[in-house]
């Protein structure tokens, strides 16, 4: 059987003491194992890196940002394997596979920028003579822990601007998918990374702890559940780190009776169910605003969801795949069941979904829910399944003080036609990623990510103009010259005198 | 007696339950006292602020500024009282006053950009007709606390800026001199700002653990010694607000032999002993680098010194005062006691200072030490008296090492002649704020300030264009018109059809 | 008779030798005569901004700035004066002539923010040890030529941005309402400004084809009609000057079926009619879509109008005042007899508006005109009276064409309440100020003012954050410092050797 | 015999009517000739540009940006035949033909950024409920105008950053070397840009006049001599078109005394003899700041041009090739003539260079002349050959006087170690690119390149940063959104009362 291993000064090794089975979701069977990282083995890659970093952040952002031009060329000329890679280990199918491979894509493209990002503010005569300027230096060797639902996109969110700030990283990605994110990451060599700028340690709790309390590590960027999230950034914070840490996030729709209905339908289709809802942006609320918009979503929804296809990631007819384990499919269908006894209304049932040829895979249909209230277990938490909920208010502001009230402040959208309705709620709303007619507002890589509320732990988004200043420290020069009488030049010529 | 009270609502009380001496430290008598707030009373000045958001997020960013081009005009006719103020309680000559002062006002200028610093950035056609922009939302409540030593600069390096950015706010400042911390604030109301928007809260650990733990404060700005600074950030952060925490600073001078001497022993003058070196950027090391350059130091310093005079507050011939209390005066002695003991060499001896007709004064002598040594505790802590440190090397590299090893990162310089040292010197440093023959390398407001390693804890600087990242949480927009029809036009022109 | 002079050097000198009136507009009567400068005088002028420019080039842009904070105060102080002196010499109400006061100390505002404003770009390693910034360097001594129609705002458009960037400047303001204009100059002076760094010229074409021909003047920013704009251009630009030249307008709203129609017609009102319609973003055509709009349109307009008051500038009653000249008027009326000669229907008619006891002032009334086509001479030229013009497309497309086939392209606006048509609007119309539902769309002072296609010539807008690049001169740094073995140190503990 | 044809709508056309010999000036022979294009030929050009110009212009700047970097992939990939077209054509050495390649491919580079650096400014609240952003919209169909000298290097400074921006670009290489412009710009098509946004018209005056006439071009980018730079840019400007015109040079290096003469003479030698001087930043005169510094330079540079090679492109030995023409050869050797008789030293003679079997090809060895003097015809005109003009001086303020004497004001250079001097000169010197201790100061592609008086005509510099504001027009778009009442929400429960 494969073992997956890691990725320490440019080279695959493999430690042997602990491992982890890897499952192909689509089947329900071990597909490979991955080998779990030491404190040791981390504390290897550290040192590597710290090794690494004198000469890295010496070498000119130009010259960075060559990498990853590189980087980018060999991630779409390597796209299909990558593709598979990630069906296999995450169930995703390959034309969403192929979308998520693309927006990490953009992040290596917004990377290649890296001179114009990292200019500093200079100004002359801050008195008389004198004057000052601000560097953006990196801080060092930086680490990443990123979740199993995006093994592409979310890492390379993460090290392209890390390492073109001019840092050394070290990746240590989910432990159920972990093989696409280690090809990837060996493109990097390829592209022209010096050894050990880069590692990939794929481990369990024993490495992130290690990565949390070392010192030599300056900064930890972490996407994943909210409880976590909060210990990561607690005890990160608390070692003298810099941290950013993305958790979870339930995301509301408002429709609005003005919407264009068959365009909002449409959209939700793909943003509740894709991906099976494993998307930290997955739109797993939609509030309908008034009975006569309430009644034409469900209706609509109802309809569109009956072509809807579920099965195994390699079948690109398929429009979503199975989740990511056996007990996240219990948990996920666990959540419908509460919905149902707590009085809500399945109106399209996914829970006993039937995949011919594979029983065992750990899929969940398409699920409606209508009548939903706020009081519901199905409501208050995360589902990451294929679940949409259907939530009947009669104003915009009753909808909007909905989303308000959740912990979570991820993204939201509304569907309205109306200029002064999407400007209220895009200026009011307490969520950090708003989209106006648009379902998923995952901001492209040239602006940042990041919710509000508990979705997210820190000062600065993730990716974008933000991941610029987190990768980086100011440094503040003032500068003035006193004169060496050099400037008159006559005493110069007299060399002797000198 | 007179009671400095609190400022809430536009109004000032005295909440009467418990109090604290406010001594003049050029007499060494009390000469009031302040009134210390309650949990109840700082909850009361929590809501006010709570309920006075609202409006002020949606006054227009320039008309928020409008109130800071008054609040200018204010602080420079009422200079001579707040300096005063200032003189009294914490004993700083009045031309250092109006140094501190002007430095504050610096920040209010800068603030009077808001319209410009909060533009946010456009994305035209992010895909086929959808725009995407970010906003940077005002983060709500939130507070500062700050620390004896610039009562009037430091809380205007904060509010200012989180006002603008349209925040209310709540000032915790020290207990030790309020007065012109208030009196200044006082003034904002006739500068237009609403009442609530920004609240004076006096008092003691009791007032800052309330803004610690009340969830309505969204951050905090804190400025203090490096322990305390750790505990905010902890508690701060573990509550889920956003904070910057500043703290202690050890300052070092490299002096190169290519130095011009007379000019680098003048620089040091002001930023060793200047505010009796009660300054987190004072110049408490000079490192000499070669003998030549450290006798000539050591002569032209004590040469120097002779001319310089310590005495009350008012009186503008003094170059500085007495240090903030008693018990700090014996302390920065016994620090000077310590390096005589553990070997270094008392120059230039301030133990004894006798100010006449001041006797009572807490009065400390400008001291130079010479052969002082990176294990001698006088060394290692931050001594925040008018005492200057020399230590003596033989290269630029070892003298850089020093600064490095050192658990902070504040400021520092070096003196020299040439470019190519000031440059790999300012490149390779490990500190926030570096002068290049400049002694205290305090940016300008339009830069931000924050040193590193142990001198500031969190992402972002203080002031300058970091403050507007920290006083703000982006949110980003992603937008799509579907068609209406209207464009089309002719439909309208039977609006029954509608 | 008051004889209005010449600023230079920081006195009022009449030379006396050439004269031209100033009448009251709203009286008919002469009031005051303006000296007219020789190109002697103007010469003296450049020579004096010469002289001044090294010193004021090297003052900080902080120090810079101030001079505009306290001329902001003196120009709140004096409004009432200085919208008096605007009404007596341009007949402007009090309430039209405190807007446009207003709008010119926003400039001054963002004119305060120069130090962030000239902040210019920093590269660390742009390669090995290798530096290069931009600096942004004044110009030298340059020229702002402005028109009757706003003479103080448009003058402040100019010279703060350009003062504060560094700039010595020289103004010609218009010779039919220079007092205002002059006085506020004079404000300068107490403000802070050295003397020579700013004059004013009073003066005709002589004084013009001076500034125009002189090498001594870097640029000239002019605003004033097309063809004059165009000569101003090219004879500029030939003779090696920078120039940015704003004429002409002819701005349309379009009034889409959906509109609101009440708020549509408020907002038409003030925008066409408000200062007589002498605005170069007058609303002057208004494109109804659909006929139902048409009709509600004009219906709706001319109930509105039957409460508009025209009359003289001090009664603060009346919504506008008379134009400039006789000769206007006369032109104004001219173009509404035009129309109507060509087929277009005057729905109100302001040709024999009669103001009691102003019988020989120079009024116009509101004139409303239907059934405009694009072949009228009336819809072809700038009228710049109060005549709003009604054409009628029965598509939004038809609409824009109109607009994209006139020769300007400066301001325009939709009323619409539909997002998708705004959009496509904004983004399509060949126009440079755009309004949605904001009829007279001009850019605040933190963005930038200018039209498109023959509304203005030059690369770079008025104001804003064009102006900072408009007045001054990029220059780039590249630095690389050899090492001169002053980092050994070791080699300076003997000095004889150096 | 090989004919260079025209790049017209993705396709090579050879028009036959008119053509012009192509040089190899390593021999002295015809290779080739060039099809020299009609004003029917350019207009084709036109009108295939504006066809493709909306469907370009509403390409997201990511898909624009897009092809840029791919572009960059295959100039890479094909960089060696490259280099044979531009030194079998321009005689340059392949070691410098492939500087100037990677020269002009970091422009690509930087154009591959064109999402992050089109963004707008976005102001939320300009007033109540009214926000306000600006967009850079292209200006439609623009053109460029290169010189011989870079023909892979200077076209690419423009076209990239003009495409991005959603221009589409009309390029007119020089009719000496095209064919290295004409193949890079073929592989644009191979990189995905769309047929006709791009198009290559070689030609003479006829095609030069053809776009500085037609109206539909918007824009031109010029590079060449100070007169025809000059004539451009009046006639463009007079057409109503914005243009840039690069002209000529005279670029200065001040050595003074304390510099690192090694270091100095080192790289004065590449600066000077270089592409046979043939460089518009190439450092033709040398000011010695005192004797000992003036003959220290004579005396080694003198022996180290002893190891310099002349001779035929496809040597890598060779240090510098032949210069482009006859005639220029001719002339390069009359400016030395002049010198001499004019009484300056002729240190080094390079007149007489012969190149063994290359005896008809345009050589001139590197020559040095000491004693020169600013009243002398070689030293006020722009030689353009491989000549090294030195002035002595006693002062660097003589020094500065010299060069801010001069009519050009492109590049200059100081050889220093001193801080202050740096500073000194790079603030007050009149040049636009500035170097400390860098001979060739060409800032790198994320800066702009220009230089000042009659070295450039135009506000803006060429491509980084000012190209954005060069290739685009400022739109600014005011929006408020009046109430449609859909907010409520309740009203549409009942569509019918709509």
């Amino acid at each position: 059987m494969t073992t997956v291993g890691q990725l320490i000064n440019g080279e695959i090794t493999v430690e042997g003491t602990r491992q982890q089975a890897i499952y192909n979701p689509s089947t329900g069977e071990i597909s490979k194992q991955v080998d779990l990282a030491s404190k040791k083995t981390v504390e290897e890659a550290i040192a590597v890196a710290q090794a690494a970093f004198p000469a890295w952040r010496n070498t000119p952002a130009i010259k960075r940002a060559r990498v990853m031009f590189k980087f980018k060329a060999l991630l779409e000329e390597h796209a299909e394997t990558i593709c598979t890679l990630i069906g296999e280990e995450h169930g995703k199918i390959s034309h969403d596979a192929a979308g998520e491979l693309q927006r990490g894509i953009e992040n290596v493209e917004y990377a290649c920028g890296a001179p114009e990002l990292l200019k500093g503010e200079h100004s002359k005569n801050v008195g008389p003579n004198i004057d000052s300027w601000s560097e953006f230096q990196p801080l060092g060797v930086v680490a990443g822990i990123t979740p199993f639902n995006f093994p592409a996109m979310v890492p390379l969110w993460m090290y392209p601007m890390a390492l073109v700030c001019g840092n050394c990283f070290i990746l240590k990605p989910s432990e159920r998918d972990p093989s696409a994110t280690l090809f990837i990451a060996q493109l990097l060599k390829e592209a022209g990374l010096p050894d050990g700028v880069m590692s990939v340690i794929n481990g369990d709790k024993e490495a992130v702890d290690t990565l949390l309390n070392d010192e030599r590590i300056k900064a930890i960027s972490f996407v994943g559940s909210t409880p976590i999230a909060e210990y990561i950034y607690a005890t990160a914070n608390g070692n003298g780190k810099r941290c950013q840490a993305l958790g979870g996030a339930k995301n509301h729709a408002i429709v609005m009776p003005d919407a264009d209905m068959d365009n909002a339908v449409n959209q939700l289709l793909g943003a509740a169910f894709g991906s099976s809802g494993e998307r930290c942006m997955a739109l797993s609320v939609a509030v309908a605003v008034g009975d006569v918009a309430g009644d034409a979503l469900i209706g609509k929804m109802q309809a569109a969801m009956q072509s809807l296809n579920v099965g195994p990631h390699f079948d690109a007819n398929n429009d979503f795949g199975p989740v990511i384990t056996q007990a996240h499919q219990q948990k996920v269908i666990a959540y419908i069941d509460s919905a149902e006894q707590q009085g809500a209304k399945i109106v399209v049932d996914g829970r006993h979904a039937k995949v011919l040829g594979f029983e065992n895979g750990f899929f969940v249909g398409a699920t409606l829910i209508d009548d939903v209230s706020p009081d519901m277990v199905s409501y208050k938490e995360e589902i990451f399944g294929p679940v949409l909920q259907v939530v009947r208010v009669q104003t915009m502001q009753q909808a909007m003080d909905l989303i308000d009230a959740h912990e979570y402040g991820n993204g939201t959208c509304i569907f309205t036609r109306d200029g002064e309705a999407a400007r209220y709620f895009s200026d009011n709303i307490q969520v950090g990623m708003v989209g106006i007619n648009v379902p998923l507002p995952v901001p492209v890589a040239y602006h940042s990510f990041g919710g509000w509320k508990r979705s997210l732990f820190g000062d600065l988004h993730a990716y974008g103009p933000d991941a610029v200043r987190f990768y980086t420290k100011r440094k503040t020069i003032t500068q003035r010259w006193p004169s060496a009488g050099v400037r008159e030049g006559a005493e110069f010529s007299m060399p002797t005198m000198k």
